[in-house]
Parts: structure tokens; sequence; C-alpha cells
């Protein structure tokens, strides 16, 4: 009764509604979680093909080769998927100073206090400037 | 002009049209990812107030509280948000043997190998069971 896209051997991404699926990006040597972001087919297959990350902006509605602005491109060192497919983890080489847009190397650099009721008060973490995101993208 | 989304220290998530945020989900101690997932606001509440990992099923559509069925709760360390607030990132204290439904630790336990074009083979990777699943999820 196993499923094959769980216990299966061929690459079937379960694309969600709007043809996407979610991608973990990780620091290969550090193991630091860098961002999140979302592929559609052709981002996976360029991807894959590359071994340069290409992603889809859910806000642009555009492809997108991760770097192509900044310079601050990743080298994928180990692809991996979820067991119900819908997911993949990226492994990374990031080049430059950081992942994330607003200047950072992670995106993720606010922690969420636990055991907490009502409005919450984030908590700045590893959260110091690696680059100037003014200096590095184009501003319109 | 930067957003205060980004740069603020009140949590704000911004939840999808589906009113979920991914949630992705490592080991605290290891750094290893276990899983991805989402969160509606109720399990984004539920997790902050208690500390334990509470997710939203997108096959179910239910609240559902990891570890429920098989005993395989998630203590949350920390929790962090990213910097346009879709994602959360827990770093959890995974109790029991694993973190996926196929009776593994992890749910990436397939690597897709790269620099190929067509139809892709995926490879077993720390794929080894850890519990039988069909002992620990009640069946129908």
């Amino acid at each position: 009764m196993s499923d094959p896209s769980e216990e299966g051997l061929l690459l079937a991404p379960k694309f969600d509604a709007d043809g996407l699926v979610t991608c973990v990006v990780t620091d290969a040597k550090s193991g630091e979680l860098l961002m999140v972001a979302h592929m559609n087919a052709e981002a996976l297959r360029r991807t894959v093909e590359s071994g340069e990350a290409w992603y889809f902006s859910r806000s642009r509605k555009a492809l997108w080769k991760k770097g192509e602005n900044s310079g601050h491109t990743q080298r994928v060192i180990e692809m991996r998927v979820d067991c119900d497919q819908d997911a993949v983890w990226l492994k990374v080489e990031q080049h430059g100073p950081g992942a994330c847009h607003t200047g950072r190397r992670s995106c993720f650099y606010r922690v969420v206090p636990l055991k907490q009721t009502g409005a919450i008060a984030l908590q700045f973490r590893d959260a110091e400037k690696t680059f100037d995101p003014n200096a590095v993208y184009d501003k319109k």
C-alpha cells in the first residue's frame, strides 16, 4: 500500500494549485537556513540541469535566477525532495555576502519568543547586515 | 523606505490566499532538516503559546498537533520568522524516532541528481526506517 511518490525513485513533483513547490535553502557547509522560496516546473528544470538555483517569484510572477541582479548566485551542492514531493531542499554554496534581499546572510534574522499571548514582539538575532541592498540592487 | 514587516519587531505573518504560512522544521541539536509543513493563524498561535508544534494539514484541511497520533511530538526550542513574514522556522527537539510519516527521521530521504535532463531517477539517502508507520499510526 506504499505510495509510489513516497517510496519510488521517479521525480514527480506535486505542484500546488499555483504550479509551485516549496524550496528550503540551506548553506551546504554550515547547515544554516538561508531562505525559503518557490519553484515552478521551469525553475526546477533549470536548477536540475544547471546546478544553479532558479526560483519563481510569487509576487512578481516571474522566473528568477538567484543572484541575477545582486550577483549573489547559489551553486547547488545537493538537492533533495521530501516524502510527498511538494517540497525540495537545496544545500547551496552561497556566493557573495548574503542570500536575503534586506542585506543579510539569512532571511531568518528575527526570533519569535515563545509562551506568549496577544501581540508578539520579535527579537533580532544574527541580524547584522552583510551588504548594503541599496548598493546591490537596481533601484527603480 | 524600509518595509516595517521586514525591519520591524511586530509579528505580522503574511498568510497566503489559503491563510497559511510555510514552516521549516529542523532538529535543534543536529541542524538536520526534518520536514516542511504549514500553519494557519490558529496553529501559529497554539505553537507560540504552548511551545509545542502545531500545524495545519492542507490535505485534511485540519489543525493538527504534531505527534497527536504517533506520540512523536516536537518541543520548540527556537522559532524565527523570515524577512517578509510568510515563512517560519522551528528548531525543535523531536521526540520519538522520527518526524516523517513514512517511518523515517526526516522527510528528505531522496536526492535529486543534478546536471540531468528528462526523467530524473532519485537516489535514496539517509532513508533507513527508524520506526514502523503501520505500528504507529491508526489504520482506517
